[in-house]
């Protein structure tokens, strides 16, 4: 499996802290050693930093813990390849352009007998995982739903994600994080935790490494700024652990909508 | 104006030597300072790292420049604004997925009364650049002139992009660098040199720093690697100047096939 991990703020803030956590799960404390990635958005811009190495050894993850930068939407994932080899092209997260913006995607979980249902023509994967194969079907997907200019509002087409992933769901396990670069929607399959941080605020101690922040000396009182992520990475907070099937849209830091329920989605 | 780099060779190379000139010409010896990307193609996948900082004073600058990437195909891109703000969303290189392919492309020039003609449907920009519209145009033009998959044989296919590159041309200046992560095409407007290098290999020395490089030392006798650039960025080899509306297709740091004269093109 893999381990997800996803920011949405209200205001452009760094995921140091988090992605210090992370990273240890790539080599040191987990076993996701088959590459990792992270996509920041800035304004209508993204930039993606990836590598084939493990996250707690790579250079480029160092760069990333050590240099702030400032973003009110991130994605990162790390690795531990099931389908798939292990290279850049099976790397997450993966991007595609729609409606001229960039939409990014990393998956946690595994597929069966999925080829048949996933085939796309416009979205193409370039790689081998069925990860990939799902965020082309999904897009191709919205993209013939919605038409060639996206809704004003575009709440419809997160919720109508919502109802391919519990589609995806039934060839296996498919814990999602999908952004257009404004929003931010994360898809519940079995193993997906969120926080909401607002003021006022207090220090978090990270579980994997010993690393402690003091969040009042980092933000302003109007700061709000939503971690969600495989597994909590604090052990002095209260993450909320999401059910199977469950959905939440964030969008500036809070959540704007929300479903799913156990009944609905039994896995 | 900016200034293009660019790189196709049959082995996995580092791009170090020249990147390190180039990106003197991003607010030292050159006037490129609103920002800069550079995309390494590894096997199938592809990594872009941007930063809408100048070159010269660029965290990541410094990474690319202290971590060698080996790739056999690069494409970089130092900014000085023109049509669009200085954002991450205007930073070349561009990339899009076409055919299950990742495509990249960097263009130096500037473009007028050119909004109608390239006007697309299913690649749209996300900034605000004449270059990133041009991207979109040429490869919703290839998608529909050789349709969902690709010829094996992808000569036709740039000799394609080479004829539209020309009828951007009649909308000013269009110096193109595109890729597919196999092929390398490059054409020339008004500032376009490269240079082929293979055994007997010597050192070379850096233009734009005091930096000399033994190339010798860092190569085998079957090493070939051609390196395409705005303008030379050694001055003891000789760099082909091109002609304005020649183009040369890469592969594997040969040229592969040629094009374009300076009669069927005069600017």
């Amino acid at each position: 499996m893999c381990e997800l991990l996803a920011m949405s703020a209200n205001v452009p803030t760094d995921i140091v802290f988090s992605f210090t956590g992370l990273v240890e799960r790539g080599g040191v404390t987990g076993p996701h050693v088959d590459g990792w990635g992270i996509t920041f958005y800035e304004g209508k811009g993204s930039r993606t930093f990836k590598d084939a190495a493990p996250s707690s050894q790579s250079h480029i993850a160092q760069l990333i813990k050590s240099y702030p930068i400032k973003s009110e939407v991130v994605i990162s994932h790390i690795r531990q390849a099931n389908r798939g080899q292990v290279s850049l092209e099976n790397t997450h997260p993966f991007t595609r352009e729609l409606w001229g913006r960039y939409w990014s995607y990393a998956h946690n979980g595994q597929l069966s007998d999925y080829q048949t249902m996933l085939a796309t023509k416009r979205f193409q994967p370039v790689g081998e995982t069925d990860s990939e194969m799902a965020f082309c079907w999904i897009l191709e997907a919205i993209a013939n739903e919605f038409g060639a200019i996206p809704p004003v509002d575009m709440q419809p087409v997160f919720e109508y994600i919502a109802q391919l992933a519990q589609q995806i769901r039934d060839k296996g396990i498919f814990n999602l994080i999908i952004s257009d670069g404004d929003y931010l929607m994360c898809f519940c399959s079995n193993n997906l935790s969120y926080i909401t941080r607002r003021a006022p605020f207090g220090s978090a101690k990270l579980l994997d490494t010993d690393v402690v922040i003091d969040f009042d000396k980092e933000t302003t009182p109007n700061d709000v700024v939503s971690i969600i992520a495989t597994r909590p990475l604090t052990n002095n907070e209260n993450w909320h652990v999401m059910q199977s099937g469950e959905w939440k849209l964030f969008r500036l830091g809070e959540i704007i909508t929300e479903g799913g329920s156990t009944e609905l989605c039994a896995s």
